[in-house]
């Protein structure tokens, strides 16, 4: 049992005494201890890949912030990497891969078979972190949305523009809605052996929604990003489509229970297509962290009340900046759970 | 006087046979005539500096293309070296400024005065492309928005996340205001000097808008184009703020005549918002351009029914990638000519 299930109760839309409060990115580099762990070993890859560290990484933002919730250390390249197609993570740089998908040829290559036994260092993880936690606190599992995957496939590394995922999309349609429904395949798999595992809510990052439109994203995001909240019967899920504004309708018909806002998208807006079926999830501009405590407070009230009437969760509009000052994020985290705003 | 003044019209609301239409970034990588004359050089800014091959570079979509408009060949980035950063630019990187913002006397030392003698190569290659224009069709000139140069001049380069120019917005606010100024007097100058060699409209970019939000885009991004808008009586002027769907309502309230819009925004939306007062600039995806012609003409032809009704200068939503086939430009533009849509 769960001594803390507000995230839980917070994202079925059932009575909650106050906001349950978690942090995109809350186990990483703005904890010391996290940077003392990473400096001893060859490089991220081994982090992610080793269960006990997993385990220490994800519990510490609980013991050090005092987050409603954990989120399983881990990164959304995991599936490609288990389909077939290794990343490396360059320092400073972001992820890359060596080798891309060009063609049908490809795609027909990439494995959907064994993804999970490849990903077994997850479940390991994520066994190890559910009995360390004792029941304090939810653990979120995680993935990234199908489209998001899909661009890292073509590109093989971040892109100001994605043009080339794009230009799949508008030249190769067919295609493009193969190697999607094969990541989104793949992800399901995945998101189930999580939640065997332990995980209590799971989160899909699409976290490059924002450079479609309406169109697009109606065609080759939303109709995935259904199959798997449809395939996800046993814990609520959570989608965040980050820059997603113009597809806030198609969004609310989402069989998620809980949508993750951006700093820059409309609380209002959204709240007016939800319509408190759902609840929401954000959005303080990640940089007002970098301010004073009293710039923190003031804009932390602001968006509290903004959301006001609203099923909510909070939460940054995007993953912390590493060069936070670790203080700042707790002193927001205690905010929320002193109602001090 | 020109022969072909249906941009300058379309601008202003006054009647006109069809749409102008022209590219962003027509004058680039796009066409093989640019880059046999790239090929010879050191670099872009030896190209950037030298009024002769900017003349040439600006007329080659005219011929070739066969747009309503030349844009003036040049970048958003003389500005802050004109004030005394300097920059490099990076082939495939990008630029990068040795030296950035980070006090109030880096700020005290940035130079105002003198701005547009150091920008002298500018006016040459503006009086020497209307000279050979010989009235075909109007001359753009251009220039960052400030909060743009600002992120550049904070950053050293581009960012993912402009955490740094962020930051400063919200620890230093009355320093962030002191930098913006000062980068607004030197663009007014700037622009006027354009205006006086022989640019018959102007375009403000900010590249970097959407990554503030309606506050801070208010506080920070909309008074200093306000401020543009007001010195620039001369000409029309046309500002296209990138990702701001969130300012909508701010930014209608602009005295500019054009509101750029990408390809993400919602042009229902935007009309309901500026109610026919302003022209509206765009958008069709530039990854379109990717497709075969049948879905260049099908996308289009739903651009120009969404845009019906409206005052309206056709574009893409953003510069036109350099890997886009300039046939496929061409015959974009054609369509628009040739009302085949």
């Amino acid at each position: 049992m769960l001594q803390n299930n507000l995230l839980l109760r917070a994202a079925k839309g059932e009575h909650v005494e106050r906001a349950p409060v978690w942090v995109m990115r809350q186990a990483g580099r703005i904890l010391p201890e996290y940077r003392a762990i990473r400096e001893k070993l060859s490089g991220f890859k081994e982090l992610v890949t080793t269960p006990e560290l997993v385990c220490e990484v994800t519990l510490q933002p609980v013991d050090i912030l005092g987050v409603d919730a954990a989120i399983i250390f881990s990164d959304i390249l995991v599936i490609p990497e288990a389909m077939g197609l290794d990343y490396e993570m360059i320092e400073k740089k972001g992820p890359w891969f060596p080798k891309t998908i060009q063609t049908a040829a490809d795609i027909d290559l990439l494995q959907t078979d064994g993804v999970t036994e490849r990903l077994d260092y997850v479940k390991k993880g994520i066994t190890i972190t559910k009995a360390e936690l004792n029941g304090r606190v939810p653990l979120i599992g995680f993935a990234g949305a199908p489209w998001t995957i899909f661009s890292y496939m073509i590109e093989g590394s971040g892109s100001k523009t994605f043009s080339k995922a794009k230009k799949m999309l508008y030249t190769q349609p067919e295609l493009s809605h193969r190697l999607l429904s094969k990541i989104t395949a793949a992800t399901i798999q995945y998101l189930h052996m999580q939640i065997e595992a332990g995980a209590d809510i799971v989160q899909i990052f699409d976290s490059w929604a924002g450079i479609l439109d309406q169109d697009l994203y109606a065609q080759f995001g939303i109709p995935y990003l259904q199959r798997i909240s449809q395939a996800i019967k046993q814990v609520p899920t959570i989608v965040f489509a980050k820059g997603a504004y113009f597809s806030m309708e198609d969004l609310a018909t989402l069989d998620c229970d809980v949508l993750g806002l951006d700093w820059a998208t409309s609380i209002e807006d959204f709240k007016a297509v939800v319509k408190n079926d759902k609840t929401l999830q954000g959005n303080l501009d990640p940089c007002v962290l970098y301010a004073d405590e009293s710039v923190i407070k003031k804009k932390t009230a602001e968006m509290m009340k903004r959301f006001e009437g609203q099923r909510h969760i909070v939460n940054l509009g995007h993953g912390v900046y590493p060069d936070t000052d670790w203080r700042k994020v707790k002193y927001f985290v205690d905010l929320i759970k002193e109602n001090n705003f």
